[in-house]
């Protein structure tokens, strides 16, 4: 697959089939994870895939509390204010958010795999993610969706002590759910470049527009 | 470029010419990043392309200060272990990673270009990360090479000043250098797969081992 496919279509893949995630498609994602960079090449990461059904039973329970307490708080307001204006094509793309990240929560046992981040001495973020998002972008490469989730961070030691995690140096970055799509690929709508992007200082101006994608699927 | 080929040679590239990033290219870079996922897909990022000379040179002296911070608290005791025992091949790996750092600082400005990366409502790095991630895999596929740095963070308020950063809900991320390699490209040698991943528990038995990287640019 070219680059820039991978780059522009791998995005939250929340509707999958409970098939299986063959052994080589696993030891291409994780072995693409381990080429990103970290600080200092410190390597100070540990990968932890699951797919064992009595482990994601434990989790499932964990996940759904973790959901419910985040569209209860953060994510309130937001809410709230797209069910007060459903017609609104901010409410209606926050809905569609929703039911996204819902579909996740209630169907999170039927996932076949999904792969825990871990790191020591980084409190950046720089010396897990690119590696997570890798996984992300090599599993697209072999046509498997992804959908990365931090929101295990609402009950951290549950969901340690159902994985085992040592209560030491190693934090916990995210949780990325992996299958083969039940739906199509395509390029996500994105607020355009120039409305996000500046030059030489905050405001300055970026002078180039990108008024349309520069890949699509067509 | 074939997807895996860009995963597998991303590395940190911080021996680069000075001559300028074409605005093609530019363009491709920052329309890979906004590709990227972010919590609710909030898009809660801004992107600071920094090529003046004048701003460069009032960063660069900013970003040697941090550099003599870190080399003199984080990273001492492994420097002072390295150069206790030159020959050990951990010391040489640290050491030439020192010299790469050592040589960003010192060449601060004459890179042709820097990405900063700010962000907000966002905690775990997982709302910026893969977006920055995305803009040094897409300079990769147009030849660019690039370099993650989040050292800046050591005088932060400087380097908002600089680049004129209110002092409100946005935080950053990292940098990114860029710049025409002067050497080649090729594949990081990184700890084996096997040896930091684990399934279904900490210490669960992963199933594999990947002996060799499954890409080479042989």
């Amino acid at each position: 697959m070219d680059a820039m496919e991978a780059l522009y279509t791998t995005r939250a893949m929340r509707r999958v089939k409970p098939d299986p995630i063959p052994e080589e498609v696993q030891k291409k994602i994780l072995d693409a994870a381990i080429r990103a960079p970290s600080g200092g090449n410190s390597q100070g990461w540990r990968f932890l895939l699951v797919d064992d059904p009595g482990v994601k039973g434990e989790l499932g329970p964990i996940y759904r509390s973790c959901m419910d307490t985040l569209w209860g708080t953060i994510y309130k307001d937001r809410i709230d204010a797209a069910e007060a204006d459903p017609e609104d094509p901010e409410s209606i793309s926050t809905m569609k958010m929703v039911r996204s990240a819902s579909h996740l929560a209630e169907h999170f046992e039927s996932y076949p795999l999904f792969l825990f981040g871990f790191c020591q001495f980084d409190n950046s973020g720089g010396s897990i993610w690119p590696a997570m998002w890798n996984a992300c972008l090599a599993a697209r490469t072999e046509g498997v969706g992804s959908a990365v989730t931090s929101v295990f961070f609402l009950q951290l030691e549950e969901m340690k002590k159902v994985l085992g995690v040592p209560d030491d140096t190693w934090h916990f970055a995210a949780c990325v759910s992996f299958g083969y799509p039940t739906g199509r690929w395509g390029v996500a709508p994105r607020r355009p470049v120039h409305e996000v992007s500046f030059r030489n200082s905050w405001d300055g101006d970026l002078g180039f527009e990108i008024p349309e994608p520069l890949f699509s699927m067509d």
